[in-house]
């Protein structure tokens, strides 16, 4: 792996270094991940940045005793992960049962807190401090958050708590300048503008240097130099982001996030201050990588790469982009048409939108709920708002889309990107539970495309002719080529893809595919389905269910989430209500987490795939 | 009603006034207020200390034509409710199809938005207000926001993102030092500071009046007098909540919220500046009514009263009553448990526990989010958190349960208050979606008590013997007398309460009372079914379901809930996998909202009583 690194077995040996191995080390840590991340994919800029941060509070802080670091979203945790105890198995990096991709203190005892989603690391360090101090435990704890997770509301609710309550938490900022995409709100431009300040810090810094340089005279300028230092300062006072100081907490920054020396320096002041602190620290996302460092958000999450040419352009057709194409060409015809995003334009394929109708576009950074709110809002003036949110992250808008636009029965479209099991990513980002939370909405339709003609028809739906919450839910895949059954213009009628009288077999969107291919199978063994698309989950196409029920007194559900509250638990409660025999097959995720892995495997693994609906059926047939 | 009052048929008849009328109307409005509240109970001290300000909205805004208001929460909206067309109705306040006590747009074309719960506005607004701007109006958009609600992160997240925008939407910060219990957290305590030099300020003002009266030597010195304000006003500058303006707004303030000439004048001020506008409003909870004054909190929501003797203290036990002694009783015994709540502490039952153990009691403010994830902190590190919840409010911590507290297998207390029907409060406050949210997590253990001893019991068991997460959901009411079966030790175990064979009737918590009721109603007809509290609700006691339900062949299954994604379908679901012949009724609410009314009321209206549950029995015994 490289000279220093290879010594590394536990956080203490970093102290064994001086300033100029750790910079050595810095090189090697962003080799070895440039390297990984090349060949299993995962989040690239991210981990680059935070290197020389990471080395300097494991230097300064001891993790190994009673000092605990929290790291906001986890996709910068590289570096820590291969210098505390996890270099050896870092080529399983993102792969089922291998190390993951965030914090997970299930890996390691260094992890102190499981993260995933965006904003939570100040709620949680509090928490664990607050515990210490109860226990008469003087360890520190340290958030480290980016500029980006900032925006959301839970970060802030933290903050305002810490401040008063006045103990020596440490946040630092890890300003970047962006979320995923580039960062957006009012606070964020506050930041930039002092970085601004920061880049003149940084040049007097590199002056005192040059000074120090010529002995005598150099002195006397140093004073001098020292004099318009505090000059610079005070002027700073007046450019701080007073608004962490309004929250309670003593602000020290903004430093060079990539120069160790000044790093250390200022993490060890942190360290000894018995106050709620902000260390404001700039970095560089992608630092030290040519092709990130030019388009970090392209390599904010990657597919594997070759290291020399970098990622491709471009790439297959996916849901998102057949979403993309779709959403330009609704806008197109309907002007009251707005799109509405949380920090996630390019990854929701929004791009398109943005560049065709820029005022009606609306990127309100990492803040799921107000995403949601303000699109009410939207919609009780007579806007038609696009709400573009991954599952996982629909999960922070529980209330809002409840609160807010379903009991107000308001006209607003939720495009649920990532649906279902999303791959390496792991447990936090799986979207198992979009479904649960929609279908206990009142009064919301709720649509699973199987591949792009139907989204497209889905979405003109939703947009043309709904007249209350809709939601359209699709996965993180391109479409199945194994049929193209066009299906029937009502997008509110199941449609059979399969005929049969032995069993029917539902399904919800991209699960189609497996649904007929299981039809397929039992065809071969002279067994024939119906397999049934439901199209639309809520409402239920009844009639088509139990039409096709009665027929073959058995059926199976097949949905890429939670089914015991999902989709199965609707069809369940139907089927009880019919007054012939009918025996009922739930096939989803039943109540536990999902890990990383690839997605075809975790669908195996979780019985959605092909041949485990088959023998479903096969069992159910021989044991009547 | 009064004379002024009587008069005003719409909104623009207030301008008809001049001052000392408007003060006059203020004082009718007072009194009708605190009259009509007395007889059908509401929220008293957010309404009355919001009086002139409603006024001078009303006076300087259009919302005939193209200003709109949003009330954050909504639970001061009674003035603008009498103001706007509703006084005649105004008797039906919190009734069945009666006035609503938050905005309602199906009841009034001047409610634009409906809330309820905390910290909405300014998104709603915001919203709003870039609606109005695509369609080319210019109309002006208010938010009417508690300092209270500020501790939200959901209205950070709005006015980090309509800072940005730029353009004039006008917040009006209604401080008036809480939220329902005392006001916390960093930025309630700057808020307060400056509410200090606004007493400097109003001192002024008043001295300005004097001088006025005094001819020639006045006027000197009201020069004298204005030269000092301007250096009161430059230091004030120095004393902002700098917050607002790093996060893109103008401040404005404060102001004093009961001074209808300073009102007047900083409203027309604010209404004709082109920017994003923070006028910090200092008011008074209770304004006017002795009693309200003196306890706001006592007077924020309450029972109907006699307004000569104020509210009686103490009144009848509850499950939160209860709740708050065995909490106590538990902490007293185990000194790892801590207490932590979200703005809640007295409706919530702890001010016991805080004033036993001041230093394990955390209130983070109206942030349910923080309040999750900060606990899994704590649990992380040992402690055993205690999170108390009103189940309509646990909706805005779905992610933070999930994400934070489940996945990570935490053993961490959610004490759910308030669950079920909850009454007057109305759709946005019905307790219906706690168990479709619980049930969806998985590895968590959900319990329901149906009387105190239970409650007692189950909170033993979820701080002493689980492991990992537990809820305990329980509803706004007082416990049964009907029976006082003793329940077993094992609460993961179901209860008959009662036997027979006719039918199963299935119950969730206080829904065991209309159960065994049924049961009785039942018997007399020569039915006998098994009653069955179900007691742990996740996961079932499913032994002693299956060996009822076969015994019977029917089973009904009760709960105060959405049903299609609660106990009932999964019961369901559990049903399925069984060989014998089984029908299933669910009761519950099925997929719609519930408004206001009594609760006993409601619970028959949502067939949830005992009549209705025999009436299900019935039927399915009839229809074989």
């Amino acid at each position: 792996m490289g000279k220093y690194l290879d010594e590394i077995d536990s956080p203490s040996d970093i102290r064994k270094l001086n300033i100029s191995q750790m910079k050595e080390l810095a090189e090697e840590l962003r080799g070895e991940i440039i390297s990984r991340v090349s060949q299993n994919g995962g989040h690239l800029s991210s981990n680059l940045g935070v290197i020389e941060l990471t080395i300097s509070l494991l230097s300064k802080f001891d993790v190994e005793g009673n000092d605990q670091i929290v790291f906001d979203v986890g996709h910068q945790s590289y570096a820590y992960k291969l210098l505390t105890g996890r270099k050896d198995r870092f080529d399983t990096l993102r792969q089922f049962e291998g190390i993951s991709g965030f914090p997970r203190r299930a890996e390691s005892p260094y992890d102190f807190f499981d993260t995933g989603h965006s904003s939570t690391s100040i709620s949680a360090a509090l928490g664990l401090l607050r515990a210490k101090r109860l226990k008469g435990d003087s360890g520190k704890v340290i958030a480290v958050i980016g500029d980006g997770a900032l925006t959301g509301g839970l970060a802030y609710e933290a903050l305002n708590d810490a401040g008063q309550f006045g103990e020596n938490l440490i946040v630092i900022i890890n300003d970047n300048l962006m979320s995923i995409d580039h960062n957006v709100g009012a606070l964020s431009r506050k930041l930039a503008s002092m970085r601004s300040s920061w880049r003149y810090i940084h040049i007097k810094t590199v002056g005192e240097r040059v000074l120090l340089k010529i002995p005598i005279l150099g002195k006397a300028l140093l004073r001098l130099g020292s004099f318009l230092k505090d000059s610079v300062r005070i002027a700073m006072r007046a450019n701080h982001p007073v608004i962490f100081e309004d929250l309670g907490f003593r602000y020290y920054g903004p430093i060079d996030g990539h120069n160790l020396p000044t790093l250390l320096r200022y993490v060890e002041t942190v360290k000894n201050i018995n106050k709620p602190i902000i260390l404001h620290v700039c970095t560089q996302k992608g630092k030290g990588y040519e092709y990130a460092e030019a388009e970090p958000s392209q390599y904010h999450g990657v597919a594997p790469f070759d290291v020399e040419l970098g990622c491709p352009a471009g790439g297959c057709s996916t849901f998102t982009s057949a979403f993309s194409q779709t959403l330009v060409d609704i806008a197109r015809r309907e002007s009251r048409v707005v799109a509405v995003c949380a920090a996630m334009k390019s990854s929701t394929g929004l791009d398109a939108f943005q560049s065709l109708f820029r005022e009606r576009f609306f990127d309100v950074g990492i803040a799921e709920e107000h995403c949601l709110t303000m699109s009410a809002g939207l919609a009780v003036n007579g806007m038609i708002p696009v709400v573009v949110l991954y599952s996982t992250f629909l999960q922070r808008g529980f209330d809002q889309l409840l609160h807010d636009i379903c009991l107000q029965k308001l006209h607003v479209v939720i495009a649920v990107d990532r649906a279902g099991i999303v791959g390496a990513d792991g447990e936090t980002h799986q979207g198992l539970y979009d479904l649960p939370m929609l279908l206990t909405m009142p009064g919301i339709e709720v649509f699973a495309p199987r591949d792009y003609d139907e989204l497209e028809r889905m979405m003109n739906y939703a947009v043309f002719e709904a007249k209350g919450p809709v939601a359209v839910r699709y996965p993180r895949a391109s479409e199945s080529v194994l049929f193209r059954e066009t299906a029937p213009d009502a997008v509110t009628k199941a449609q059979l893809i399969r005929k049969g009288s032995a069993a029917t077999i539902l399904s919800v969107g991209i699960l189609c595919e497996e649904a007929f291919r299981a039809g397929e199978i039992l065809s071969e063994e002279g067994i024939e389905c119906d397999c049934l698309d439901l199209r639309r989950v809520k409402p239920l196409d009844a009639d088509a269910i139990l039409k096709s029920a009665q027929k073959t007194g058995i059926v199976v559900c097949c949905e890429d989430g939670m089914y015991n509250n999902g989709v199965a638990a609707h069809v369940s409660l139907l089927l009880d209500s019919v007054r012939f025999p009918v025996r009922f097959f739930p096939i989803g995720v039943n109540d536990h987490s999902v890990p990383a892995g690839s997605r075809s495997f975790l669908i195996k693994r979780e019985g959605m795939d092909a041949e485990s609906i088959a023998e479903t059926i096969r069992k159910a047939i021989r044991n009547p």
